[in-house]
């Protein structure tokens, strides 16, 4: 018995053409962000782990592979804290580190995208994975509504990219939570109503009003019936900035689409202002989102800088251009040239180095077996041209080219093919 | 007191421009292995941990950094096996998994190219890092000597791409291992004085010979005076090869690039035949190298099956690349939007969702402080020209435009901006 052939449940290997697909979806994502001012920024995979469990450990460190400690450490440590570094679980917390090392030698406000896989210590299941990638843009240094404007548009422009129109959901975690406290729910109790409220989507209205009703907060569900005006007594100035956002993106996007969405929360408790999720018909959760952090960089500087951010979840965006059939396919090189006989390696080899300077992409099939099993290659790697050059094509100075999807065959010099 | 801003030691974050430069060299790369048919793979950066360590541990080993059990595993662990995964030191062993996984959906033989990161937990020191890219290309499924005359052209046509023209060494370790032998080195020194004759270039001539007398094997310095014509008697079949690897690299390629070697080992003992190693004069160790690795997959399918590949050294390249300043610089937008005044905040909006519709990449400077602060943005930001609408251009339906390289401003309207 041989070792598994599989990688460790919830991580995955990726064939070709699903590995070009997410390389070009990748560099989509790069272009538009690139185009929107954006600079790239790349972080350790690896981090310290005090830096990624915060002061008060919790909720994190359930989700963090952690690394185990090495050499006389790790002897030292039995029994006790056995690991020392873990991989980043999200890009914003690297990203605020990056921030606090690097401001003196960045532009201000700063504005950066980041795209990268993560890596979260879940049970596995279907559609969730354990290393996935995330694609996000922030910028650093401002507190102006332009942020949250720019982040959600460049996000938007990112994914029409691909056809995909989501609608955005807009509220501000200021506000519900003003509200809730309106509506006297009690200030040790703000934080379970967040949690319920933001699961409509996902639960339905039947079951987030009995989990409601399980804790006594009925009277939270009002929340989920406000307009964007009737929390104007709660901040005005706050609603007055949703409302320029939302008018702002709905009028260069061409659409209405940002929406005030009064239940929406955002699991981070980083966030402190707007936060935002994209959403799509075909799909059951978010397909993106983010929102304001003002405070995160404190954990790093002592300083709180403030800061938006959003990110593209890949592996649903996947998903659905996958089922869209959008995917990029892999493109087969111009020509394939076959191996006609040990003897003719040598001319063979010659030619495809010929047509590769003249600037075409070449295979050659790497052997000298059965044209049969050459030809069945050429096909599968989708060569428009196979190249044969057999003794008599190789005394006269000629090559034979079938063009594989037609069938047809021609004689030719290698010269003239290479011009063609 | 915060939180460190560093990442572990050995780790590293880049600054965009750095970015920037990483990210087009992987591009060039991949352009050019591609060009030559080799087709995109990606594997898991997690792996079950029996599969990195081989039936024999041993060496790698120290190399792996291990992940903490979690949960209830780790419970029932403590003071046994403590880790259950790790990440990947090296992209060949995934590649092997791979394969024996997916081999009845490849194209056979079945050329790919994996770029990605590895890690290794070495001690962290100067130009060693413990995150680190490798550039693989591989054949797998050929006994043909097209596989290392493809790998070797693949990997300089990608150098070449970066005016980087390295010679290649040459050699076959079952040749060397052969005239060892001849030498009388007995069965049980031959992996020793391997390992010492393999460091000629890195500790010079009179270490290796130091080296080799402290163990009694002074003979198997006469390796090294050796010509590929000497090893004949040794296995004509394997001289032989080497010759039309060598003759035809060198014709493709218009130069004296490859060059035999008699005391070229390279280090992983999974070589079977064929290994070669990139080297330039500015660089003390290589920038990559490879080999024909025929039974790598037997660990996972039971069965061997013929490979051969090759890597490039893609952080000793980047040193080679940021030394002659031939790194890729981050463009700037073509435009960037200040913002006059709050009031005037929509009107710049619209105008950049106007040059963005028009295909400009186009930044908004994200607030709306002093514009001396915005101009110094756009300039960090190396954009081509600022845009400005104050009140009176805005009354007028006009923008005033500065090219920031020269310092002249125009006034113009915005459509007829987009349309130059």
């Amino acid at each position: 018995m041989g070792l598994s052939t599989s990688p460790p449940s919830g991580f995955r290997d990726f064939l070709p053409e699903a590995c070009a697909a997410r390389h070009q979806v990748v560099e989509t994502i790069s272009r538009v962000y690139r185009a929107f001012g954006f600079l790239p920024i790349a972080t350790s995979a690896v981090e310290d782990l005090e830096m990624l469990m915060g002061k008060g450990g919790g909720d994190n460190e359930k989700l963090i592979f952690k690394i185990l400690k090495r050499g006389e450490k790790l002897e030292s440590a039995q029994g006790g804290d056995l690991a020392d570094m873990g991989l980043r679980f999200d890009l914003t917390l690297p990203l605020a580190r990056y921030y606090s090392r690097f401001s003196g030698q960045l532009p201000h406000p700063f504005k950066a995208f980041h795209i990268g896989p993560v890596w979260r210590a879940e049970r596995a299941q279907k559609g969730r994975y354990r290393e996935f990638f995330q694609c996000d843009a922030d910028i650093i240094g401002s507190e102006s509504l332009v942020c949250e404007i720019e982040v959600i548009s460049a996000i938007l422009a990112a994914l029409k990219a691909f056809d995909l129109e989501p609608v955005v959901a807009l509220n501000d975690r200021g506000l519900a939570l003003g509200q809730l406290r309106r509506l006297s729910i009690p200030e040790d109790k703000l934080g379970a109503a967040c949690v319920i409220l933001d699961k409509i989507d996902k639960a339905g209205e039947e079951a987030v009003r009995a989990d409601l009703a399980a804790q006594g907060l009925e009277r939270a569900w009002e929340l989920t019936g406000l307009s964007l005006a009737d929390f104007a007594p709660v901040d005005r100035k706050a609603v007055d900035t949703l409302k320029a956002i939302i008018d702002s993106v709905n009028e260069s996007s061409g659409r209405q689409a940002v929406e005030f969405s009064s239940s929406l929360m955002r699991g981070f408790d980083y966030y402190t202002g707007p936060v935002f999720e994209f959403r799509h018909p075909r799909l059951s959760g978010s397909l993106g989102g983010g929102g304001r952090y003002d405070r995160l960089t404190e954990k790093f500087s002592g300083k709180p800088v403030p800061a938006c951010g959003g990110s593209i979840g890949f592996e649903r965006l996947m998903l659905l251009l996958d089922e869209s059939d959008a995917g990029a396919k892999v493109e087969g090189p111009d020509a394939c040239v076959l191996v006609f006989s040990e003897e003719l390696l040598g001319v063979s080899l010659r030619a495809a180095a010929l047509l590769r300077r003249a600037g075409w992409s070449v295979d050659v099939y790497p052997g000298s077996g059965k044209l049969k099993a050459q030809f069945k290659y050429a096909d599968s790697r989708k060569a428009k041209l196979a190249v044969i050059i057999g003794p008599e094509e190789a005394a006269l100075g000629q090559v034979k080219v079938k063009e594989l999807s037609s069938g047809t065959e021609r004689l030719t010099t290698l010269e003239a093919l290479a011009a063609s």
